[in-house]
Parts: C-alpha cells; sequence; structure tokens
C-alpha cells in the first residue's frame, strides 16, 4: 500500500496456490507503516487507486496497524486470523494452526519411533511465545509425558518427578514438548537444567522444530477454515463491517472488534490440560 | 467376546500406537452376533470374566448390535463414533474422518500438479456411500471444480456445462470429485457418460482412491477427536450412561441415544456447499 | 519453439520450484511438431533467437522429435531422461521414478493398515503401460503379495493360485499390484476374474492409484538425479554431444545415442524380480 | 545373546512392520558385550541354542563387536551397514540414510515456504558427526544456498561471503545446513557466530532436526536396500561369508571384510560437493 505496488487479482491469479505453503503476496512486517507519515502514503495510494476496503490477514501486530490505520482515516478493514499459534481471541483456530500442529505432531512420531529402540530422553521445542497451544494438541496427539506451555507455571523438579514416575513404570523412554515461552527457557536450556538432576548417563537429545512449523502444504482443516474466514471477512466488509475480525466460534462466523481480539487473552483450553495428564500415565 | 478372547490392557498395552492406522484389537463385523445364539455366547463371557460395561466403536452397524445386545442383557453400552464418512448424527465429525479428507486431498493435490501442464478432464472416486462428507470437504481444500455428492442431484447435464464454462474461460484442466455413492456411479462411470458428450479428443482420467482412505498415520485432529470421545465414552460409562454416543458438537461432549444415531440423518453441511460452487468458479 | 513462445532464464528464474510436482515450462505434446511444417517453424524461430542447441526432457517420443529435428536442421539437441516409468534405455533410472514408487508404496502403506484389521483381496493398479517397474519396486518395498507386470506373463491362475496358499497359511489379507500394462487387464478387469475363481464371499477391492502418481513433492533421489543429468546433459551440449541422451548407470554420467534409447529395451530387473517371489512368501 | 532371549522368527513375524521406523528386536548398544565375561555368555547361548551364524545390523560399533566375537570363538557373522550417516566403507548406501535425507528435506522445503515471503537466514542442523552425507545430499535437493560438512573446512569467513554475494543479486534470504560434525560447531554456534558478522537487523533461525531423522515411515529406496541387503547376508552367510559386511557398489552386491569397512575412510563424493556450488549461484 505504501509503495502502490498493487495488482488486480482475478479468480486465475489463484489457480494452482490452494497446496503451498507461504504467501504468494510476499507481504510482511512493515516499519514505515508504523509512523504516521507511512500511513498517509499508504491512504494516499488506495485513495488513488478508489480502494475502499481492506482485508487483513495476520495477529495482533497486523490488527493494531489497521485498527489505527482505520481510525486515522475510514477504510473499514475485516481481519482474518492468519497465525500458527492460534492465541488470537475472537475464533476458536487461527489459519495456519492445524498445519503446524500436524508438523510438529509429524517430528514426534519420527523421533518415537526411535525411542522405542534406546533409553532416552527428548526435548522438542515447538513455536508459541506466549501460547501453548501447538505444544498442548501435539502433545496429546503425540502421546508426550509432559508438556510445557508459557500458561502454566511447570518448576523442573516436576518435570523431573515425571521422569522418574515413568522409569519407576519402566517406560523406556520419554517425550517432553517445550513451547517455546516456556517460563523454563528453551528446549536446550530446559534440557541443560535437568542434565544436573537425573542420572549423569541419561541420553538427553533436544530437537528445535523452529520455522518448519510455518511452512508446508496446508492441511485440509486449514484450507477450509482459510476459505470459510476469507469469504466471510469479504462478506463481512460487503455487509458494513469495520475494524472486526472474522473468526469462527462453535462452527459458527462471528465479528469481533479488533480492540477486543487484541486487548483479551485467549484462555488456554482446560480440558485439553487435563487430557494431557491422564494419557501421559 | 463371542469366542472370550480377551486380554487385560494397561498403559503399556497401547505405548507406541497412537501414530499408527489401523486397529490392534483386530475386530470386526461379525455375522454371529446378528443372531441370538451368538450374543448368548458374548454375554456369557462377559458373565463369567466379569465385565460390566462396554465401549463400542464404530458406525451405525456397530450401535444397532451394541442396541440390541443391551436390550437383551441390561449390559451398559457406551459407543465412539469412528467412520470415516462422518455420517453420523449426533456429533460433528467421527473418528478417522479428517485423516480420511487429508489422504483425498493428498491424490488430488498430486494430480493438480500434472493438471497445470497439460489438458485434462480428471475424476477422482472418493468414499461415501450414503454421505458427500469427504468429497464436499476434499473438494474444496483441493479446488475441484465439481463435487457430485449423494445427497444432491448433480445430472450428467451439469457436469458438462462446468467443463464447457471453465474451458470458454481458458482453464488447462478440470478436476472432478464424485463420492462413491453418487445416483450417477462410479467415477468410472461418470467418465464413461461425460465421454460421450465432450470433443472426443478431451483427455479424461480416472483415479480411485479405495481403501488408501482408510489408513495412514492419523491427523492430529483425529487423535485429539479420539481421546476426547474416548475419555468421554469411558466417564460416561461410569457416570451411568447406557446405550448412547458419545460425540462432540459445538466443541462440547454430548450423548445421544443409540436409536437417534442410527435412525436420524445427518444433513450435508449446505455452507460447504455454497462454498464449493464460489470457489470453483 | 513452434510459437516463438521463448524467455530467458536467470537463476532467479527458478527460485523456490524445486520442490514443487509438475513442470513450470508447461510443455507437452505437441502434434504440429510431427509435421514438417511445424519443424520448419520451430527451426526458424530459433534461428533468429540465435539458439544454437537444444536439452529436451522427456521419454521416447521426445527424444524421436528431437532425432529427427537434429537430423533435419543440425542442430545439437541432448536429452535428458524424464518419465516416471523408468523404461529408458541408457539410464539405470528415470526422472520421477523414485517419487513415484515412493506414491505408490503411501498408498500400499495405507491399505496395509486396514489390511490387517479385515479379510481381503486388495488390488492396486499403478503406472506402467510397457514397464513394471514402479509395480515390481513398489511390491517389494510394500510387501506385496504378487506383482503383476507386462514383461512376465502372469495367468489368472497363477494369482488364484498364490491366494490360496497364502490362505492356507492363515494370512488374514493379500495385496496384488498390478501394472497398467499387464496382458490380463487394468486391475478391475483382473479383480472381476478373480472374483469367478474365488470364494463367493472373497471381499475384493480396487485402487487405481492414476496421475496421482505423476504429481507431488519429488523425493531427494529424483531431484539430484534431475540435478546430476540437467548438469550433465549442458556440460554434454557445451562439449559438442548431439542426438544423445544423458543418463546415469553405476553412478557414472554415460551419453547414449537417441536411436539406442529408441530402439532397445530396458531389461527389466531379474533380481528384483526374483526378490518379489522369496518376499512374498 | 548374553540374556538368552531368542525367540524363531516366522514369515508372519514380519507381517506388517514393512512400513514402520525403528525396529522391533529392540536391540541397542551393550556394554556388557565389550567385555570377554560378556561374550561368553553371549557365545554359551548362542551354542546351547544351536546358533551356527549371525547377521549382524549397525556401524562400525556393530562390525567391531563382531568381528571380536568371530575371531575369539569362530562364528561367522555377515554384517548388513544399518545407520543413517552413510559413512561405512564397502556400500555406496547404508539403510536409512535415503530416509533420513527426505526428512531432512521435508524440514528445508517448509523452512523454504517460509522463506520466500521474509528475509532471514536458516541455519538448519542435519545429523553427521564424521560425514556429511546427508548435509550435502539434501542441501543440493533443497537447493541450500551453503553446506557445512566435516570432510571439508568451511570458515566462518565464507559463509559471510556466501551471504553477502547473496544480499547483492537480491535473494531474499539464504538456507545454510550444517553437519553436526562440522568443525565451526553446531549450527546455533555457527549462528551465534555469524550474528557478530553481518548487519545486526539480520534475522537468524535455527532449527536442530536431531533425532526426527531416525525415525519415520522408511522410503522405497530404503527398503529396497534393505531387503537386497537382507537377503545378500543372508545367502552370503549360507554360502561361507565371515566377518564380512554385504554391501552394494554400483548396483552390484560386494562383501567387504569388517577389517576395510572399520579401518577405511568413505570418500566424500566430490561431484555432489561441486554440484553444490553450482546450483548455489
Amino acid at each position: 500500500m505504501i509503495a502502490g505496488d498493487v495488482y488486480k487479482m482475478e479468480s486465475h491469479s489463484v489457480s494452482n496456490i490452494v497446496q503451498r505453503g507461504g504467501t504468494i503476496l510476499k507481504s510482511a512486517r512493515s516499519k514505515e507503516f508504523m509512523t504516521p507519515e507511512g500511513r498517509k502514503k499508504a491512504y494516499d495510494n488506495l485513495q488513488s487507486l478508489g480502494i475502499e476496503g481492506l482485508i487483513a490477514i495476520g495477529g495482533n501486530g497486523t490488527f493494531t496497524g489497521a485498527m489505527i490505520f482505520g481510525n486515522e482515516y475510514g477504510i473499514p478493514t475485516v481481519g482474518a486470523p492468519g497465525t500458527i499459534d492460534n492465541d488470537l481471541y475472537g475464533t476458536d483456530y487461527t489459519i495456519g494452526f492445524d498445519t503446524a500442529v500436524n508438523t510438529a505432531l509429524d517430528a514426534i512420531d519420527r523421533i518415537r519411533d526411535t525411542a522405542s529402540s534406546h533409553d532416552r530422553i527428548f526435548f522438542i521445542e515447538v513455536m508459541g511465545r506466549d501460547s501453548g497451544y501447538i505444544a498442548i494438541q501435539s502433545g496429546i496427539a503425540g502421546g508426550a509425558e509432559l508438556v510445557m506451555v508459557p500458561e502454566v507455571l511447570t518448576p523442573i523438579s516436576q518435570v523431573v518427578d515425571t521422569l522418574k514416575q515413568g522409569w519407576s513404570r519402566s517406560k523406556s523412554s520419554s517425550i517432553i514438548i517445550v513451547a517455546e515461552g516456556d517460563e523454563e527457557g528453551s528446549a536446550q536450556e530446559v534440557a541443560d537444567k535437568i542434565k544436573l538432576q537425573v542420572d549423569e548417563n541419561a541420553d538427553i537429545r533436544v530437537t528445535t522444530l523452529g520455522h518448519t512449523q510455518r511452512g508446508g502444504t496446508p492441511s485440509a482443516y486449514d484450507r477450509i477454515l482459510a476459505s470459510r474466514l476469507g469469504l466471510g471477512a469479504l462478506e463481512g466488509l460487503i455487509a458494513g463491517q469495520k475494524n472486526v475480525m472474522a473468526g469462527i466460534i462453535n462452527n459458527e462466523l462471528v465479528y469481533t472488534p479488533f480492540e477486543d481480539t487484541i486487548r483479551l487473552p485467549k484462555p488456554i483450553n482446560e480440558d485439553l490440560l487435563r487430557m494431557v495428564k491422564i494419557l501421559s500415565v
């Protein structure tokens, strides 16, 4: 918008992209848009191009920018929640989350294959700076012994207890999922702390998935969610919605003010957290 | 139950199976259980083993058997919906459906790769004897031009029209998803009918996915759903539920009488059907 | 070449395509190139564009065209073997073959998951009009009971015998791979013939993979092979090679005259065929 | 062997395991076997069980043990090369290598998806304590900008130069593969060193694949290789071979004395190393 780098998209513009990860728009965070001058340029460009509404895809950073821009210039904007962390209030799931969970799960499954042949403790770091959603869902689905998330305190002593209980039941190996934002540090840091507190012969291994979770062919769930939310954002815009995010809650399309999606925390799913404990026994 | 082939499962009995397709129980349809004599044997075995409740995993055939058995002998049974077709009333999704959709989607993606290089009409047959759920979800996610399902009449003439419209917009190739229970027949039969009505040089190809959709590593969604429903079935049984199926509707655990899951049809999702039309333009 | 639809490719022209199936060139079979007039146009275009050499990617059809064109106009051409069937003399493997085998194998694995839970006969049709390479390699890798290929006669009576031997050893289910060019017909036709000769209650299922085998993210093996053969074709052209195909035999780059790749049959690997028999016991 | 934990395997003992990662034997490194007492126990057990030959699956550690045991007690042993690192003299490829390369490649592909949308430097650590095989093959197949391997010195200054050259050609992002045994340290350590030498705003990310490379469904190539080598080991043993490893060189089965596989280094493939440089331009 700031550079006026705009082109019209027809239906054939999106042919054969549905199976690709990443973005064909190549949009990314813009520092210039955070300045009044940048936003002025963007507004002038939209004006001269006759563009009367925006759909913003992203998370809280994106929506904060869109809200400020909307307040300054009155351009109606509807948001679509696109972030793998699933940390947005106003929707059950965000676009990219299901794919990220399956990518993390694939890594857990592969490690589990080797876990059955050797005695080891594996730490796997998944994304989630403020949110344990990926950690919890991939941990349940992968049968992890423990999941460490930012929303819940899991002191090192509790990790050690869990490991020792597993050994006492002669479990051959243990898999612990660490969300990157856990208060005990990264998976490597947690592993280093654990090493000091268990048998020195324990074989401790760390996997850090990093940006692998942000790419890959999107899952069916994500594509259908994206289709519904994209259509919902468009139809909302046409119907006069502005400064709201389109979301799906309990299978229904809902619009939540940007203000709320930005301000309100998304509570962690207590049911799933309870299930981690039950299933890891 | 009839053969008394029973063993006690501990937590380690299910270690390292979470990533596997198929069933470790190797249970399957039993003709003997459809007879009063077979059920009598089953009841006697349960009695002598001190088994006081059952969890039945399956679809309407399974639940019909469970209901009759429950009525005859009073053994409380709670069902967990396990069928890839997602055709059960009483739950938004069934265990196996998400994995089956992703398997069908992978096939569509692969065919789309070749569709971009050659001019062709592809017919892909997916499962769904009475239900178009797999066809519709994989069709939306895969960007199919048309989806043919048992619940909606799609005459051959409409298929031909859709193909001709695509050609007039110079689409290079078309992908049509056919649920196995469509009223126009199998994908091969539909393809044979179409061949007579379009240009004789049209290059028509058929893929029949068959049982590939029933296997494979389960997706994260399916594993979490199975964990929730398995726990729900168990806790329901403990709490005194009987002759009901555990399901998830709008993220809430619900119990629906077997009678209703068997008798009531699951309506097709009209929203998704509308989206197929919008997205295929 | 005929339409003069030519653009210069730089290194960034191929950025981020290495993981994609299909072709970004969108080249395909051309009927016009089979006529002297079509080839004249192609030559005139190459002349006016100053193009002095060609690399042709494909199979025997492609190389036949390239050879005729080279003989008529003297333009040097080096071929790179790109066909999933692996039926080209002059190279151990062709580009696309390893990916196709893995795609077929994934289908076999998924079906095997369900095979362990039910008693069934599965027929899986893989590509190979004149060649059993995909069938044999996926059959060994997937542990199939029998592989039916064009190069070897496998009468229906032998299929029936194999099935009966399996049942007598109480195998629960059987997987039979049928190359599309087998002399007994398609997988569906073989299944129909078998149905008449085994127990009428036998549960027979057919999967036809079709063009799924031509798409999908290429495997590591295929990408490295394509890199070696592409470089080999280019360096051959620069060094003055013409009317030859670049191939890899026993890990060495070799150039084989188009005449031989077209005329000589690629023998089936007898070692692998022997292994199918040993492993299926 | 030491514990006498032995059971007879029939053909059905291996039914439905071909698609699984890991080992059903659950064998692992044994400290006791490194002592004369341990080997004595093993020999006594073999004697009393009437076992006259061994097939040892593994790498140099396994073969060293087998050779010592063979020298002490005369039990003939033939080895099958099973290690993902492909660092064994006497065979072109080892069992597990192709699967590990494809797993690493999948991670590179996923990261590449995000690389196209943002400006970043990605470091991906793959396995290979003494060997750069996985790094080089996945690097070529994934189109990495640079590959750092133990066999070749790649000073940090060269990494910085490569990055700067890429930026000068306006590459949007760079992927660098680091074998775990590289002389500059782990991927994290290399990243930390680079951070000090490039623009402080550079966005540097690290992925450590770890044991994910040791698990997962084996590729077609690996299963066929394992079938050939397993059969080769068995037929070698029957034919009187001892203290040798079965390998495949240029598509031919060869037997190499354990002494040589242990002592001789496997040279890195110079052709592939040259190709990394050509393709990364």
